[in-house]
């Protein structure tokens, strides 16, 4: 993978990534407005015990683009100003203009709470220069350098002091919020570890502690072998499944059959394997109901606190938006204010669905 | 308050109140369809370390009713059945007809996982006979007697060895998936501490433990004294207010000023001042935007496992739909996959929102 690290005219960053190797000659365009002075900052909630970001400076945004304005599309018109150059990459990471977290962060207002400034970093990553396709219609070998490009990412923002934990996420379809449709996913980079991080690493460093071993790989390992009811995508370094405790209907994981703890730790034959497992699983949503199929997809690994973290087992989780057609799943009274969830489907239905739509990799 | 038990012909029970007698002559109408035998259970999430609800009943509902049916209306056509007699009853509770939760749930089948019965119990409590209303725009006794309502439920639920927990909540609005429009409003009585209360709950011991108080008790202090910029209600007994650390724009609190640790703990004067907190906050949204207001309002207490819990601190968060006119807040990837609540919005701007709306109790 090659890289290209630039700098924008207002001071942000931005890197191409590509395959082959990438012109010198590319430049870094300017952004149609200039960044707010990022006044992001932390509140401790002392009932949850967790933090809560704010960050008012974006709410006003100025600059208003036309609606068929792509911010994400390489600019080819300097009147029609957008975050790329033209230029041979193949994905591409920035800082957001607007960001939640910023290492630029000033000192938190007065508060009745513990406060800390929103230190951390808001990336924006661009799958691909076609505004027309999608994460899972990449060719692979696309779809193996975004894993890429989130590890490089994870590597770099992990050596920060002000980040303990990196977050690569994307957000598909308005049904969860997306108003811009270039495929493109985010990262942030916070300056703790995420509660339901945390938790998930609780969990696991209790199990690891008892048993000398991965949780989340006894789990793959008890649905392997518990008739593969469960499992979507099977291969050498890589699975992929609806897990038997499925909090949303569709719910898949997909992880390296090895507990690598983080994304940086995958050799390039797990990250082709798990490239695999996920092309396939949303080559398979989409196929479902023959229509573009809207989910939340995080990945969950170590926390980059420099210390080793065995019981760390990274893997993809995606939360997909509808539980049958037009039918959303709502998170309400129990999913929110209690924090259960309640399904009226069993994993394995919903399983034995995805595993009969038939897609080619190829 | 008055209450009257009735049993439906399929052995669901009903209970009617009033602030008045009720005559006895009352009798609970059959439902229009017999309810399924509650195939419940839970499963274990061993990476969240949580419970997840499956009841796979709920999706072979049989009856369809007319959309213009409402079941929850007083029944006074023998061919349109609801579930609610015709009489004087003020407000209503009953085991909903495909429960998630319920004390007849069967043993679990085999899993990869920990399994248990779904035990607990599922109920609706109807606020009012009047289908075209809502909870905030009842005259202020009825407010009061739906807190009641929820405590002589709460301490009957919680009086069940199945019951470790009670939940009553209300979801407002089709924007958090309503789809019947009667005011009301569920409870869900839990075989275990929610993770989202055993959270709150620790927290609140740890800080009882060092401090010798209730740790919202001791928030509630600081936001009184931080000038009452965030308090949209006070009275003698109780309060209102967006917290400092609000997670939702227009997130409120209400609680009493006193540390009672459950509903069923607060004397009648403490009730219906936390009825005037609530209904004030209630009429602030709808007349915020001319327009009603969606939300989703949650209970949040001590559990009933019969122990003491000095640390907690009964009361109610309401978490708003939207973010301003028309913009939903949606829980995305650092929502839902991080735990992390980011907010364009800070708590003091939407306090003043709701503090100049001008409404009146009367």
């Amino acid at each position: 993978m090659h890289r290209l690290h630039l700098i924008k005219p207002d001071g942000r960053s931005l890197w191409l990534y590509s395959r082959s190797p990438l012109p010198a000659s590319l430049t870094a365009p300017a952004s149609g407005s200039q960044p707010a002075s990022p006044d992001s900052h932390l509140r401790w909630h002392p009932l949850r015990g967790e933090w809560v970001a704010y960050a008012s400076h974006r709410q006003h945004r100025t600059f208003l683009p036309p609606p068929e304005w792509n911010p994400l599309a390489p600019m080819t018109d300097p009147a029609v100003p957008t975050e790329l150059p033209a230029g041979p990459w193949e994905a591409a990471v920035f800082e957001n203009l607007f960001p939640t977290l910023s290492g630029r962060a000033g000192p938190p207002p007065p508060s009745i709470v513990e406060t800390r400034p929103g230190h951390g970093a808001c990336e924006v990553v661009v799958f691909t220069q076609d505004p027309s396709t999608s994460l899972g219609r990449l060719p692979l070998d696309r779809v193996a350098l975004v894993l890429d490009v989130w590890a490089d990412r994870c590597e770099e923002l992990g050596r920060r002091d002000d980040v303990a934990y990196v977050f690569p996420f994307e957000n598909r379809g308005v049904e969860v919020g997306v108003t811009l449709h270039h495929p493109h996913g985010q990262i942030y980079a916070y300056p703790f570890v995420p509660p339901v991080a945390a938790r998930e690493l609780e969990q696991q460093a209790a199990f690891h502690e008892r048993e000398g071993r991965g949780l989340l790989q006894d789990l793959l390992e008890r649905e392997l072998d518990d008739g593969e009811r469960r499992v979507i995508y099977r291969g050498r370094h890589a699975v992929a499944l609806v897990p038997v405790c499925a909090r949303y209907p569709y719910e898949v994981w997909i992880a390296p059959l090895r507990a690598a703890p983080a994304l940086p730790d995958l050799t390039a034959e797990e990250r082709l394997d798990v490239a695999r497992a996920l092309k396939t699983v949303l080559l398979k949503y989409d196929a479902l109901w023959q229509r573009p199929f809207p989910y939340i997809l995080v990945v969950h690994q170590a926390p980059t606190d420099g210390r080793p973290h065995p019981e760390a087992h990274v893997h993809i989780e995606i939360y997909p938006a509808y539980r049958m057609p037009g039918r959303l799943k709502y998170l309400a009274g129990s999913e929110v204010g209690a924090g259960v969830f309640t399904a009226d489907t069993l994993p394995e239905e919903k399983a034995r669905e995805l595993q009969a739509v038939e897609v080619s990799l190829d």
